[in-house]
């Protein structure tokens, strides 16, 4: 017992780190610790407001190239993306005159959207797409099919689906999608690492 | 005291933390809390660089939408999109010849801009925006408005006003709004939480 | 001695932090800084989809004002950005028609590429070129040295090179550039404060 009392007093003598000192910094260390501004997570989150084939296509080798990394990734289509996801299979009644015109004029899913340049009324496109066969570059049928394994999640922009008079049920099937507003979204983007407007 | 003393041997016999041990956590834990990078700041910095319609819209859909849900928002409006916030009804002099070209080119102001796509002459444009009223969508006007009671900052880039040859009392009245350079834009983007080129 | 002991005595009867006080705090502050998640580093990086003389000038005139306040940039040209840094004056064999086809369509390097709007066969473009010469501002060539002096990486999508049939040879010298996929892409992307999708 003398000999820890002999140390401790010698150590005190000295100068050496007290208790007290201790306590203080310690303190200092929790304050700095409790104000500080944590990073995002491992995440990716993409607003795909082009409906172009080009566009569409990086978004989804981004947005599964992420996630074959360990991240989580989370598409927002909007705007002219919307129609990209519309299955043309499918069918929806109830619209107004509006709402028929723009499901008339704009693309009837994936599979009938052209590229944003080079189009070349649609020479380019399927070019293009027996290019991307021949290379073994995955198609958008096959990126959205790996998306969805993968566990992309989709987000459908709401106001956009209002805008364009879409109906829910001329989307496709898709295990991880959601019908969300701006704000769900850009939750989702503020706690993440990456965050692209394509 | 006795028994202070006593107990204070006993764990030091046990091998329990001593003041030395906790000295050293606490300098790894200095070391490493002092080496941390903090995550951003809750904002949001948006570069609009086009000057179509229905991105200028997205452009100001998230930086509203952004500040509602407590963050801050810049929009930095570059090369094409500097042009949406001239104020048509007002005017500058002492141009010269390349300037008054630009000036006369490029559209005057937000409701001089077109869809990006299914323009149509004007007659898409024109479609979106009826479409848009009747939908409760607040048009670029409202926007604009909203943008400046929620305090979002707006930065012209002051190249791109060299470039086109653009005056500064021919821009709109806006709360918020500075000519600044791209350093400026950046300082601000790399501590925010969110980026997005536009 | 007997005054040290007497005050640590004191302190422990007052209840004022004592080691083992000390040691629970620096236990709780070191699970805190082990969970955090660290903040991203001083980087921008930049995915150059685009083609566009005025989107391709943007990207530099971040990149290379990014660098001059400090940060690291990294630009990933893929898509329709990847013939921009093809050199005119370099040749390759061994195409086949699908890539002597692209390579004869897309623009031979960076001064065959076009503004994306106001183009106007052509007229635009050099309109804007022979304007920023006479504001100062500096071309796409003069953009390029600055950005191969001050140390920008620059990154070629090895997809989009076998999709368009380019090989190695036909690119322009640079210092530091790296023909890699989308993975080497988005390791450096989520370790960046800011990501733009040009």
């Amino acid at each position: 017992m003398s000999e820890v009392l002999a140390r401790k007093t010698e150590e005190f003598n000295k100068g050496l780190t007290t208790v007290d000192d201790l306590a203080r910094q310690v303190e200092d260390l929790r304050k700095k610790v409790e104000n500080f501004r944590p990073g995002a997570e491992d995440k990716i989150s993409i607003i795909v407001f082009s409906g172009d084939l080009d566009k569409v296509l990086a978004a989804f080798i981004i947005a599964t190239g992420a996630v074959a990394m360990g991240m989580e990734a989370v598409m927002f289509f909007t705007f002219w993306g919307t129609p990209v996801l519309r299955d043309p299979k499918k069918k929806a009644g109830g619209k107004d005159l509006m709402g028929k015109m723009f499901g008339f004029m704009l693309p009837k899913g994936r599979n009938a959207i052209k590229l944003s340049k080079m189009n070349m009324a649609g020479m380019g496109t399927s070019m293009m797409k027996s290019l991307m066969k021949k290379k073994n570059v995955a198609s958008l049928d096959e990126m959205l099919d790996m998306a969805a394994d993968l566990g992309v999640k989709i987000y459908i922009c709401d106001m956009s689906m209002n805008l364009m008079g879409f109906k829910r049920e001329e989307f496709i099937d898709y295990p991880n999608m959601e019908y969300v507003g701006v704000a769900t979204f850009l939750e989702q983007a503020k706690n993440s690492k990456v965050q692209l407007f394509i």
